[in-house]
């Protein structure tokens, strides 16, 4: 088989190491005789697996010690809502208001999951301007005693990225959904009240939700939130109140450990950073040929939408791409287009061989 | 490595030929140069093991055209809180009542996460018997038009099965959770409005959950549904509306794959009568040894827990149990003793092995 390198935005690509490991243990762990898949999620066998999985998420995320770490089912959509079950019981204001900004797709489901439960305030958008930047922190107009406060960190189906947490001067829990950047740069827990993500960008496999809160915001649920998906009773026993997705669990520890090995988070944001800047380079130079739509300071380092000038041509380029092993290039149906996930385990040699597709294409279609 | 025989009552036993396929198809799934897990769930790869997955299903479990095969994120716990979210909309009485026969642990945790939404009507108990039969039909004490009613077909921690659905003549749904007997014998679908199990018994890995449910039971659900788990939503998007549990679909694929191979369910049903027969037989004899609680009419084929009459000795028997690699056969917290889960996917050898260990260790300590 050629060399492949795989762009899907999710469920993605995984570290190689990782996936050859787990097919070397899918008979028997650890001469336990057992698949990690068969093993009781209350047995020692598995609560290893579990701690140490867990450990190395805070570790890698220096996760501060008044935060817990949970392991959830499900994915984004489903914690979009389980947000708002967990969190509207504190709520100051009676309706509770949500705070949003709007800055993509995903920000609109969170909007829209949110509506069942509270009054949304858009604090901001740039709907208007075809999620192409993050409204201007000067032009947020945010709910005095809000709930909280959503943001969408990363955009997958948009590209758009928060490079940094804006100053907000405010004792309202922010939330992040950083499904789609966890783990790629280094991020400073302390300054959200909630950070969550599902696992398949960055982690794993889907149907895993990582959820990162900060312990005061625990004991707020309101009485119509599945226990299953309660926070506190989630924490209360340690992720095990029912059965977590434990292979998944297993594979995202892999993960971890793998990333462990290339350095940490630190490291793997310095190749990210490469890896970005490589391709968005060819993007720009090629701009005749190619179009991006999302403002330079917006742009996400993990998924890179793009456009070619004539649309006639995707397929073309798409079957080109598939003869070069470059697959999943094709862009979400909602913009169409293009789009590239470049996750921690796409290797800067994907990267490079996808720049040299786009220059090469560039040059025949130009 | 000594022969293992893993009774864990889930996430449980798999298929090795299943375990054996998932590890070979890991780095590449059918030149592909794709792990399964890497696929976009959207891409023509996924769609093909997700929808042969589904096309085994109805054909194992002879599904009428008028139901839907969903394939959800969750467990059975999430799910005791998704039934009633889904179907109180469609409620006749306002507030909605729901019925319930409680018989074990399951049908109990259900009965609380429905309190949470709707009235609840304990219909029959057997509680005050400690779990230890089905209550008799004509002591059921049914709503007039409850929104459903439901069973726990199979108790897995109390051990308890309905052999049959009892002939009800009522118009109400009837929801039942079959997460761990499901694809073990033969049901009649078109009794049910709505049959749903956990994928981790029976069918694969944790974290996905199959709900099979009549077609004029969708379009009922409660504003308050999370859109993730809206019946109505995951079938109009052919349970795609979000990223599914890709990998533990496509394990559960190969599952039924597996279970048409040894001829279906009705094959496997007489294995698993052989199964059960073997083992429970051989506690009656040793019955001066090990204990059993549950009336014989309501003895489960797939869970079986048994007491050693001589507590102290509890240590002493999962010991040299481990010692005969017969794996995981603690009780569940809840009741203590010993339960031995004979799934599908153990082989009458396995509960062979242990018969003789449970015949050796009554001779060494009657």
């Amino acid at each position: 088989m050629a060399q492949i390198y795989n762009f899907s935005a999710g469920p993605a690509v995984l570290p190689k190491e990782v996936l050859a490991q787990a097919a070397s243990e899918m008979m028997d762990w650890h001469g336990s005789g057992m698949s990690v898949m068969e093993m009781s999620h209350r047995g020692p066998e598995f609560m290893s697996i579990f701690a140490a999985a867990r450990a190395d998420l805070r570790e890698l995320l220096n996760v501060p010690s008044n935060y817990q770490i949970l392991f959830l089912q499900g994915g984004g959509l489903g914690e979009n809502a389980i947000v708002p079950l967990n969190l509207l019981g504190a709520a100051k204001n009676q309706p509770a208001t949500i705070d949003f900004v709007h800055t993509g797709s995903w920000s609109g489901k969170s909007i829209k999951e949110a509506q069942k439960y509270a009054q949304v305030n858009v604090a901001a958008s740039s709907e208007a301007q075809g999620f192409a930047n993050i409204p201007a922190l000067e032009t947020w107009q945010l709910t005095k005693d809000a709930a909280y406060l959503h943001l969408c960190t990363n955009e997958t189906i948009d590209g758009v990225e928060f490079q940094s947490l804006p100053q907000l001067n405010t004792s309202v829990p922010i939330v992040a959904d950083a499904s789609s950047h966890i783990l790629s740069r280094e991020i400073d827990i302390s300054q959200y009240g909630v950070v969550f993500a599902g696992a398949q960008k960055n982690c794993g496999p889907a149907g895993l939700t990582m959820v990162i809160v900060r312990e005061d915001l625990l004991g707020s649920a309101l009485p119509i939130c599945p226990s299953a998906f309660d926070w506190t009773v989630v924490a209360k026993h340690d992720s095990m109140y029912n059965t977590p997705p434990t292979y998944a669990i297993y594979i995202a520890g892999l993960v971890f450990a793998w990333l462990k090995r290339q350095g940490g988070v630190a490291a793997i944001e310095k190749i990210n950073r490469a890896k970005a800047e490589l391709l968005y380079s060819c993007l720009d130079k090629n701009s005749a040929v190619y179009r991006t739509k999302v403002a330079v300071e917006c742009r996400s380092r993990m998924n890179v939408p793009f456009f070619l000038r004539n649309e006639a041509l995707n397929e073309t380029f798409l079957a080109g791409a598939r003869e070069h092993g470059l697959l999943q290039l094709k862009g979400h149906k909602s913009v169409g287009g293009m789009r590239a996930s470049i996750y921690n385990a796409m290797p800067y040699e994907g990267v490079a061989a996808l720049v040299d597709y786009l220059n090469e294409f560039a040059r025949r279609h130009g």
